[in-house]
């Protein structure tokens, strides 16, 4: 029988208690968190089945530990974790969007890098958060990297790698670099860009006006492209923070292929324009599994 | 009994066709294609009753023109119209996503701008194309924009209106000024970043790799984010050609933003990012009509 610890149960880690329950991976969840507000209402909706009177008992009660708290706090606290010091029968993994920042703050607060201690990122996620956010679907379909170091015990990788299993995720093994390049690319700069985005927009609003003359303007395509930005700022911010390298090579990589298709326009190049363009929708479409020639012209 | 006359028989004109039949406010569909594929495709699907000869016989049949082609030929299509003398009881509309250019070309081809042409513009797409795209539902509960000139006859204006309504649209008034200025923003800005996103990913894909490596970072924030770069490039090119003017501004005042943030995360200065972060999810929400300040913490 598996006691799961679930420490911070938002949107992450309350999907992953609510469906390793219904899977039966997880016989039982304690749970924690800073806010004493939100571990009620996880009570209340029966993402977990008691409350840790301190993190201290919880590690105690617990066979693995989901440590699912933002980005910044996640060295922190599990360091906080291995203060008390768990069993070498226990797992403890994270959840945090960004790898290395977090196992390299472990690392220096520990002097060492547990071997039970599984890195892990769940690619799932929504613009809403707490326990009310929570779905036990979440994470159904959904791939979830695990990126080992040197000291991470292989039983520990495959025992969490099983847990995520079992919650219908696939999981990948990538090492911490490789994974925080990636979502650099394919996470960290929409999220940044489509804030900046909904930052210029926010200069064309009327202030407070509930029904704003921009809203007619705003359809399907550009309520796809905005969604990310309804995401929590301060979690953002870490995010960000915690993988300034790789986010930042990116974000100048963008900005170069706008200066490009700037000059493009002003110059009257339009041919180049569109064939950059076409690079762009080959792109999209061989990642979203579309034939990239497929599609009829209609028009005269 | 209203006999319309499609010119384009794809995604927009493919669509109004199979709902205004639907809705009982056109009896009859004639449909003309530059591409006889198209065309052929049309009748096929049973959106046009009948394809007309050439572009001087669907006129003279018509009571109702809807040309509904690429931004950059809709112009010389409506002159070409025109050109066969409609009759005052006609009307002739057009749905090109910029409204100034279009006007200009006609009025510049024409040597005048004709009372019974409608400036118009439906806030409805998708990243499909053609007659194949076309969807009964696509103007369901849609804004669209007409754009009358002084010299629009109001009656025009009034028919076209109630063709739209009747398939379900939302009829909304504005200057062509300001129509261009706003669809700028909230809908070729946001294009052309999704494509020049894109084109940044595109580097990193394994060229002619089925199975790509990147594909498990792309989750469904990023699927959101980049739909729109799946759009026809051409059709992209035309509209930006179009309407450079605003596009170019609000880029630039993109730019500005996406340099103040590349800025604040090379000087440690997160805070203040966050600041701007929490901007734009502020708009981001006043325009999604969610309540900015709603949504819980639950992390430790």
């Amino acid at each position: 029988v598996t006691t799961l610890l679930v420490v911070g149960t938002g949107l992450i880690g309350g999907s992953f208690a609510l469906a390793a329950r219904r899977a039966g991976s997880v016989a039982r969840v304690i749970g924690f968190d800073r806010s004493a507000a939100a571990l009620t209402e996880a009570q209340r909706r029966g993402i977990v089945d008691a409350a840790a009177a301190d993190l201290a008992d919880g590690v105690a009660a617990a066979d693995v530990v989901f440590v699912a708290v933002p980005t910044g706090s996640t060295g922190a606290v599990l360091a906080d974790v291995f203060g008390f010091g768990p069993a070498p029968s226990q797992v403890v993994f994270d959840g945090a969007s960004v790898k290395r920042a977090v196992i390299d703050d472990l690392r220096r607060r520990l002097g060492t890098l547990p071997s039970g201690y599984v890195p892990a990122h769940p690619m799932a996620g929504s613009e809403r958060h707490g326990p009310a956010a929570a779905s036990v679907d979440l994470f159904a379909d959904c791939d979830v990297f695990v990126t080992p170091e040197p000291e991470t015990s292989a039983a520990a990788v495959e025992r969490v790698a099983g847990l995520w299993r079992s919650v219908g995720a696939r999981v990948r093994e990538a090492s911490g670099a490789n994974h925080d390049a990636m979502v650099a690319l394919t996470s960290h700069l929409p999220h940044l860009v489509a804030y900046a985005y909904m930052r210029v927009v926010a200069e064309h609003l009327m202030p407070d006006s509930p029904d704003d003359p921009l809203l007619p303007y705003a359809g399907p395509g550009f309520r796809d492209f905005t969604r990310i930005a309804g995401s929590d700022a301060a979690m953002w911010r870490q995010i960000v923070e915690a993988n300034r390298g790789p986010v930042t090579a990116h974000l100048d990589a963008l900005t170069q292929v706008l200066a490009r298709l700037r000059s493009q326009i002003a110059s009257d190049r339009f041919d180049e324009l569109q064939a950059e363009l076409e690079v762009g929708r080959r792109a999209y479409r061989s990642l979203s599994g579309a034939d990239a020639n497929s599609g009829e012209e209609g028009a005269t």
